[in-house]
């Protein structure tokens, strides 16, 4: 939950009839993940003189909740292009401790939706907003308190990405377009946070029919050179559309 | 989206004010898929004089979403104790076409979050309330034309439910407590709509660690018994609330 002020010509005016321009009781929250070099890291605003949070904002009263989360990303952090996932729905009425304004729209009860999206942290540049003082990447293991429910929201979008690995291939965007099985496996046990074995991950992976083995592979290491992949652009995008199945 | 008139005198009263009760532009909507003998239904309510739709209603001021989605499965079915899995929300502004009572709260844009349970339909005994003529199972493949965006919220908590047997464990008060590995095949072919090799089936079962096989085999066929087995249920609760993860 947060606030946008592109509509309004102050503070005040937006807080006492923000509801002209968004829905009541409805927020979107955005969990944003970044990969690089195996590493893990997710997205965070601090408000001036405030606490930290999640990028979030308010449903424009003609636009779709999915084009809200688009919209309030960029507004917010400068984020464009990223594909946001939705992933769970926040409606306990107290989620929202400590909450002020009271007796505005912006002081009663709002349900937040919250999306999430895996970017390589070192291909985006975030910049905070107006109401900002910092937008930043945080470890995933290491995040500050956060305002309201937002621990919980960004713990539950993890949970998400971790089952995700189970219905949809992940990398894409993240890898380098020709990757080693070693390279693969190191983005999986970075969002799982956990070793796999090497030969059972492999075979999984391959299982999934979304890669292309080339005829080249990596050089410049000691060891026997590793084969390069690439992802089978076709497959790839099919398996995220439709989901990938456990090979029953 | 549904009308409840629990807290009103009349229902002109409830178009009227049923925001002093409930959330404005927010309702719950509930997909309740029915298994038995092999056979995979929805639960739908008919209004009188009026179109068919998936059982749902509104978010009172003090409650949780889940408990909304509760109470209104129970208001209008006369369903209890159903465990019931938040899944989607439906934000799209166009989504509530051909819409009435414009001017009051209900007739405005309303987002809607679309829970969906499995349950043995031999077991409940759902029972449409005042405002429906109605409440019965239907085929999934032969659903009539649902009101609003209905069939889409019914076949997205469809996708929902198939891609869930990757991460959870599905069969527990939907099979007898003893059951062959048939049985099981069986109702994950029913959910999933097509056949499955028989031997990978077994194989993946029994890798998820939720069943045990019974010293006992079922009696009483002409070929040789096959084993029975149960669920192991601290192992299936953990696994239903963890998850299971593809065997990397």
């Amino acid at each position: 939950m947060a606030r946008s002020k592109a509509d309004f010509t102050s503070l005040q005016e937006f807080q006492e009839s923000g509801d002209r321009v968004y829905l009541s009781h409805l927020s979107v929250d955005c969990v944003i993940f970044g990969f690089h070099e195996n590493s893990l890291k997710v997205l965070l605003l601090k408000w001036k003189n405030g606490p930290w949070c999640l990028p979030g904002g308010f449903v424009k009263h003609k636009e779709s909740i999915d084009q809200s989360a688009i919209r309030t990303l960029k507004e917010r952090t400068g984020l464009a292009e990223i594909f946001l996932k939705q992933f769970y729905a926040f409606g306990d009425p107290d989620r929202e401790k400590g909450k002020r304004h009271e007796g505005t729209w912006i002081g009663k009860r709002f349900v937040t939706i919250g999306y999430y999206a895996l970017v390589d942290y070192s291909q985006v540049f975030p910049e905070p907003d107006l109401l900002s003082s910092e937008c930043k990447w945080w470890d995933v293991d290491n995040v500050p308190e956060l305002i309201y429910d937002h621990n919980q929201i960004m713990s539950k979008a993890l949970e998400a990405l971790r089952l995700s690995l189970n219905d949809h291939p992940v990398g894409y965007n993240l890898l380098p377009e020709k990757f080693t099985m070693p390279q693969l496996q190191k983005l999986y046990e970075t969002i799982l946070n956990e070793a796999l074995d090497r030969r059972n991950f492999q075979k999984q992976m391959i299982s999934l029919d979304v890669l292309i083995r080339l005829k080249e592979r990596k050089t410049g290491g000691a060891h026997k050179a590793p084969f390069l992949y690439r992802f089978d652009k076709r497959k790839y995008d099919k398996a995220m559309k439709q989901g990938l199945r456990l090979s029953f």
